[in-house]
């Protein structure tokens, strides 16, 4: 015994020496009313000062692992040695779960996608490029909020969110034309949690959802998931193909219709002005919601603001707008908001609080700082400058080297490809690997099952060089499969 | 026009001027293509300097809302300007809602429970006292995560948690005398969420769960939420009472039992060492998993240590326990954590990741970092001895001045007091709210409608002679009601 003790860095002796003996005792090594060592031994056998042993013992005696008799020194409490009298039941949980659960693992591409090795070159993040990140600002943004109001923020908070997140980020959507009288936001855990809250409050009465096809496959996840059939309608250049939507309109019955007008994921594609204006009477005529996906918004790198469908809807509050800043700012940073009808808001914030109480008060306060101290803007003339320069040399090689049908991405942080019917990406996609290069196969994206023909590569977290060795490693194997 | 610029304190001058005009560019009153003043003419008009003018329009130009004209100035981008031809359609949410959403709302007592005004003694608060909070390990242990990795922190983490901190809690359970083979944790926003993600993936085979009565209201929400019936099993003063347990087992089909072994709430019980091993016997012989709640495990004030149910479960896997320090430590860090089976916990992993993605990153390091520095030791050290007073003085007002029938509470930041039947503490509340005093009425701690004689006292974030002076006035109220 005690030949096993050995101290990390970083952690109180003390602590560990009580630790140890924890362990010496739940594992039964030290029997109930057992004597310990005493504190001069322990330190000579552990090579540790004898306070720290000391301490040690006080704080196993605090709690409840040992009893102190006085002058003869400490004793194991019997309770706390280890001794099960309960047979022990294995059972197997696959035959407890549901069919909810099951379909979540099955739906969870995270468990099946190929796991980039070292030197790989690997264009399937979106995530941006932590390189950019402002942590100074960030350090500050938390020591600020902590000194200003450090016990409330680690206390209990709202399930509505940081009353000063919310007034500001009112206003962050007034100032993109949204008319906020009647609307209330509530502060989520990413994009997410907000879309997976709302999805859990809908009525089925067509049991069916109407999106872009290809759209964020996360969506299309969390969509299956509830339950809801996917109606998918195909892209134009400026957006969703507006005669395939009102067909579609014509003949099905929709709960919700879900949308990604700017940067949209896959596509990289944004929707004209007036096509969102043609997009919203068409909604309105058949009366169906609207849940708006604020992805990349920010990320614009060329062209006049576009307003958010929620914008273009007016006074109307017929469109819940999820945004978020991950893409942009700080994904480790859970924090997204869902802007709404007030009293949709007011449905919504109960089942938040239902099922997690709250976002984190120290994420959303440190967000709060970082946008009111003008952070974001100065932020993103940095960052899109340098996405901007990517987004430009990676279409710039598409086009030089990749034998592509089509290629769209009007911003944001990916491109998206894709080649003659009849190609497939997943076979593309196994040879590149190979050749140390990876991106994502299409077809994840798409609603029914096509888009085999399709990639999506995101260029964010690559550098200049690795862009264009990865693209001519692409454009090759892709006309050696042409043959 | 540009009389009613404010500058606020704490946000650079020419984003504040971007904001502004921005404002009048969305609301209309500067229309498309119309010409701004020229930096000259606005640092006048808004009394601000020139060169925040000259930021503010670059800004305003980077972001697509006006255009620069070489040597004549900058104009409105007709997209930008406010122009909505959109039919506005106002609908009713509730049409559109689910009975999920709404039962959420129903069950959500936070919108209907008492708001304490100024200077009421309320006693309806079991969370810490933020008085308490070691704020400066809390800040140190943020630097010190951020220096070391801050740029990974704020990308994205993994939905299972943050590798440090599952590595440390797993030891942090073993130390309660948990065999950790075979099983694994996910880290979650908190018990809440890790108790949702958990029901969510039980399939029903009887749609029943069986618990305590009373237990935890919002443990009674959510299994309500995910369409379970409850079978309580009323408390004896050691624990749950098997002889109505072993009834119940033998007369319906459960799915899972919830139980709060350790303080019990709303009880304050702590079950006994023999009472938890002859429990799980039954659990077993039934097989019924059981959901073991962490809550307030730290709080303990006094006796031997009691080791958790997983614990006296040995080496088999039908515990679910949640983990939280929530109500020990900082609330406002969002982190609790699943111990399970490891196969079981892999489901639930991909269902963290399509609820959340993942738990802030942040709070994951800085509790890691705060734990790994053994500071929550000390932290437990000061606060029990704090809360153990608290504790003591609360006791013994009750006795002294409320003629109760039964009052508990073993030890953390509550008690539980239960009058003679036929006494209504919805009454005795609302009486004592004219005077200035409210705790929880205990009826909604049940899951069979009953306990309209009982409440709960919090008493951690109530001073000393505020504690007296609360429980003088509700004794007095008690006695008067009672006639």
């Amino acid at each position: 015994m005690f030949k096993d003790f050995k101290l990390i860095a970083g952690r109180p002796v003390y602590i560990q020496v009580k630790d140890y003996m924890k362990h010496l005792i739940i594992k039964g090594a030290l029997q109930g009313n057992q004597k310990l060592p005493s504190t001069r031994e322990l330190s000579l056998l552990l090579q540790v000062s004898r306070n720290s042993v000391i301490s040690a013992y006080e704080s196993l005696e605090d709690d409840g692992f040992t009893y102190a008799v006085q002058g003869q020194g400490s004793y194991v409490a019997p309770a706390a040695a280890g001794s099960i009298s309960v047979p022990t039941w294995t059972l197997d949980w696959k035959t407890r779960l549901n069919g909810h659960a099951r379909m979540a693992e099955d739906l969870d591409i995270m468990k099946r996608g190929i796991r980039a090795e070292k030197g790989t070159i690997s264009f399937t993040s979106i995530a941006p490029d932590e390189n950019l990140f402002d942590l100074d600002h960030v350090k500050r943004a938390f020591m600020e909020r902590m000194s200003v109001e450090g016990n409330v923020l680690l206390n209990y908070g709202y399930a509505k969110g940081y009353k000063p997140l919310i007034d500001y980020l009112r206003q962050y959507m007034e100032h993109k034309g949204v008319d906020m009288h009647g609307k209330d936001i509530l502060i989520t855990n990413g994009f997410t949690e907000g879309f997976d809250i709302v999805l859990s409050a809908l009525s089925k009465k067509g049991g069916a959802v109407i999106c872009e096809n290809p759209t964020h496959h996360t969506a299309i996840k969390n969509m299956k998931l509830h339950g809801f059939e996917l109606k998918g309608i195909s892209l134009e250049r400026d957006g969703i193909h507006l005669g395939e939507l009102k067909q579609a309109l014509e003949e099905g019955v929709y709960d919700c219709a879900y949308f990604v007008p700017s940067y949209h994921n896959p596509t990289g594609i944004v929707m004209s002005p007036e096509k969102r204006q043609s997009l919203m009477k068409l909604m309105t005529q058949y009366e169906i919601p609207v849940i708006e996906d604020g992805f990349n918004e920010e990320l614009r790198y060329s062209g006049a603001h576009v307003a958010p469908l929620i914008a273009t809807a007016g006074s109307g509050n017929s469109v819940v707008y999820l945004g978020s800043f991950s893409k942009v700012l700080f994904p480790g940073l859970r924090v997204g908001w869902i802007l709404a009808d007030r009293e949709l808001i007011s449905v919504l914030e109960s089942t938040k609080r239902a099922r997690s109480i709250h976002t984190s008060t120290l994420d959303q306060s440190i967000l709060y700082q970082y946008l009111l101290g003008g952070h974001l803007e100065k932020y993103l003339k940095r960052a899109k400058s340098e996405y901007k320069r990517k987004y430009e040399l990676t279409m710039e090689c598409c086009k030089e080297l990749i034998p592509y049908a089509t290629v769209s991405g009007d911003g944001g942080l990916h491109l998206f490809v894709t080649f003659e019917e009849g190609f497939n990406t997943r076979e593309l996609l196994a040879a590149c690997h190979e050749r140390g290069v990876i991106f994502t196969a299409g077809d994840i994206f798409f609603t029914d099952g096509t888009g085999q023909n399709t990639l999506r590569l995101g260029f964010s977290r690559v550098n200049d060089e690795d862009i264009r060795k990865g693209i001519v490693i692409i454009g090759n194997v892709a006309r050696q499969l042409m043959g």
